[in-house]
């Protein structure tokens, strides 16, 4: 194995990248040669059959695993430079490859290269009085930016998810993880070429200037769409700065309402899992409705509270234990994603609709209850990506729902909603046969 | 009928109109306060069933009959207006009611109200190996924003397609139309309540003030989407200024390829009719690509030169017919909406997709051939909105795709492409039903 202590432009030089980063005149001259690139990649792209797209994925884990020397060499560059800059315990773990995690980044591609193609699916056809056959059929949506934070397995999974649906990809990671992103990207990149997908379908930023960022978000009829991976305020600013459409997922307050009618065991075993399981993802509960007429809320605080989550309650919450503190106006609009929650005593479910639908940030709220008329009427009218009944909201997870991976969980409500995965980085055209029909 | 000559106050008041414009200190505080009104509205116009929504819409059509000596009465002061400020005739034309126009708005508000509605369809169902059921279920996508020029008649149509899907709708109309948007307004709404529809649901922006229509632009969280329906600068503007998710119409540069295989007899009246049919449609043939070893060539170009087109073409195209002028470069990137053609001779398929590849706005593209094998290939290979086989380029709209009505045809590629209904004003929720599962 290479050591780590390499200097950079050798690295550079070796993972075949020129150290010069772009010759362009302008960030949007920039954007404009990355982005037609990897337009004219994509027409050869769209023309590949599914089998074809997963044999190079195929190719690019294997590629993957073989450069697992290069690789780790680059990330213990950008170690040693996250150390010096005195990054955190917790980022400099996010961008931490071993062999372990790569070889789990690798399986990730093939997972992805085994999963459906919707490319070419048929959503719907008919045929007009006049004869005309219609028919709207899956298509890749084109060059999708995806714009990220510190950890490198985004470079393969945003990227194998956008070539199997048939799209190219500009990738911009963080400036800590750069080394990383360039020996993972060239990996991917041989073993796509290998596969017979054009090398600029995959492109990663030459460049970490901050201004070519804002090219690529006002890069429209260039980019089609962008996915923000990352913090919110990565999110927000993607969001405030982009005149290209954006994919993105912002808040997970998530809400779960124990009904009067909710058994009590379960609802028990759901609250407690639905906050504590792990606190730090979006699924994860961060407000607690408790309905006046559920028998055992004691219970409930005390397992949450007993697990070592801080409860922070309006007075009726408040009385149901002296540990709970209390809330702020403000809590109830906080995603802790932290061993915290905001704990409410609601009279009935139209007093938790009317919470839900003040505070939740539209990701997904849960109810429990025996009561099926109760159960469908909040499945009907809470209006979050994902509504659940008697189930822990830390299910919200495109893995979980059966999507195979995810680019990513969408809070807004254009296009997709909720997990995003293939279908979701897929648009569709309409294809019309006729036998020589004009319009009267 | 009352005259047209009432004064304009005396026509508000009468219409229910405060003559005050807005209270509020800011352009984004009505917006603000607009926008919160309509999503109140639409929380109950969510939970009404498909027959409410109908029977509501039933009711505005007839309450717009009813209304009109108001309206006819209102749009007499907009031509009044009009005519003073020297509109030229087709803009006139496009301004103005009679009792048969009014008519034809209210039979399109019933016909959409027949339509079938989306919310609540299924998209798809599965079970996970943990007993999970998931569900993808349509739902509204919540506050349309409509933004439009001077014919009225979209107050009602973009009204009742909003309303159809469960949607509120805040309507921005041209300053040239305003007594007569109002006046539709104001009796639409008055059938809408009637049959138990907020009147907060369907709102008329009180002001003509532009820079309410830049807060609407950026009022992201407030309004859910936004539709332009007008001219391109129009829809620039509000492609170039928003925040929100904007579903728009750019350009309809659509190109008709005569394949060397297409029955002579078929491309000359589909060629014919594609272009002169109605040359001012999007959908209206811009770009003649004629194969080089297409035996009619001259027949083709016989018949538009005929009809009063005029051609524009390349060197080889110009040998056809000396009438043919020369085409420059901005030709093939001209969306001319008259009786004007740019035509060029290709040499194969391949050559015919470049073209379009390069030069196509993505609307919609057509192919003339006997070749299935051809066919497939251009259906597959051209990245449009609509492509089609053996037909007139002008098939391009909605009412002939069997949808009913449009809200318009988008170009863009997110949420919804080519011709846009009822499907594409909603949007989806996952439905999770469990019985006490929990995340290992």
């Amino acid at each position: 194995m290479r050591t780590a202590m390499t200097a950079e432009n050798t690295l550079i030089a070796e993972a075949g990248y020129t150290p010069v980063e772009s010759p362009e005149s302008s960030p949007e001259a920039l954007i404009e040669r990355l982005a037609s690139a990897g337009r004219i990649a994509q027409r050869t792209l769209a023309r590949m059959d599914s089998p074809a797209k997963a044999h190079a994925l195929h190719r690019a884990a294997q590629a993957l695993r073989e450069a697992e020397p290069d690789v780790l060499a680059a990330n213990a560059l950008d170690m040693a430079a996250g150390a010096a800059r005195g990054l955190t315990g917790a980022m400099l773990d996010r961008l931490r490859l071993d062999s372990g995690r790569l070889a789990g980044i690798a399986d990730a591609v093939d997972a992805v290269a085994d999963l459906p193609d919707p490319v070419g699916d048929v959503i719907d056809r008919a045929e007009r009085p006049n004869g005309l056959q219609l028919s709207r059929v899956r298509v890749p949506i084109g060059l999708i930016g995806i714009i990220y934070e510190s950890r490198p397995n985004v470079t393969a999974d945003a990227a194998a998810l956008c070539v199997r649906a048939g799209n190219a990809v500009l990738l911009r990671g963080g400036s800590e993880a750069i080394h990383s992103n360039r020996a993972i990207l060239n990996a991917l990149v041989k073993g796509l070429v290998e596969g017979g997908v054009p090398a600029d379908a995959v492109q990663l930023m030459p460049t970490q200037d901050r201004a070519a960022v804002g090219a690529m978000l006002r890069a429209t009829g260039l980019i089609d769409m962008i996915v923000p991976r990352g913090g919110k305020s990565l999110v927000a600013r993607v969001q405030a700065d982009a005149r290209v459409p954006v994919l993105a997922h912002l808040d997970g307050i998530c809400h779960t309402y124990v009904h009067a009618a909710a058994d009590p065991e379960m609802a028990r075993i759901v609250a407690l899992n639905a906050k504590m399981r792990r606190t730090g993802i979006c699924g994860a509960m961060e407000t607690l409705l408790i309905d006046a007429a559920f028998p055992a809320a004691q219970d409930i605080v005390g397992d949450l509270l007993g697990a070592g989550c801080e409860l922070r309650g309006d007075s009726r919450a408040q009385a149901l234990n002296p540990a709970i503190l209390p809330a702020t106006d403000e809590d109830w609009d906080t995603e802790y994603l932290d061993a915290v929650l905001s704990v409410a005593v609601v009279d009935g479910l139209d007093a938790a609709l009317d919470h839900i639908a003040r505070h939740s940030s539209g990701h997904t709220d849960a109810i429990v209850t025996a009561d099926n008329a109760v159960a469908e009427r909040f499945l009907g009218e809470v209006d979050s990506a994902i509504v659940m009944v008697n189930a822990s909201s830390q299910f919200a997870d495109g893995g979980e729902f059966g999507l195979g991976a995810e680019i990513g969980i969408a809070t807004g409500r254009i296009h997709a909603r909720g997990p995003v995965a293939l279908e979701g980085l897929t648009t569709y055209k309409w294809q019309v046969r006729g036998n020589g029909q004009t319009r009267p």
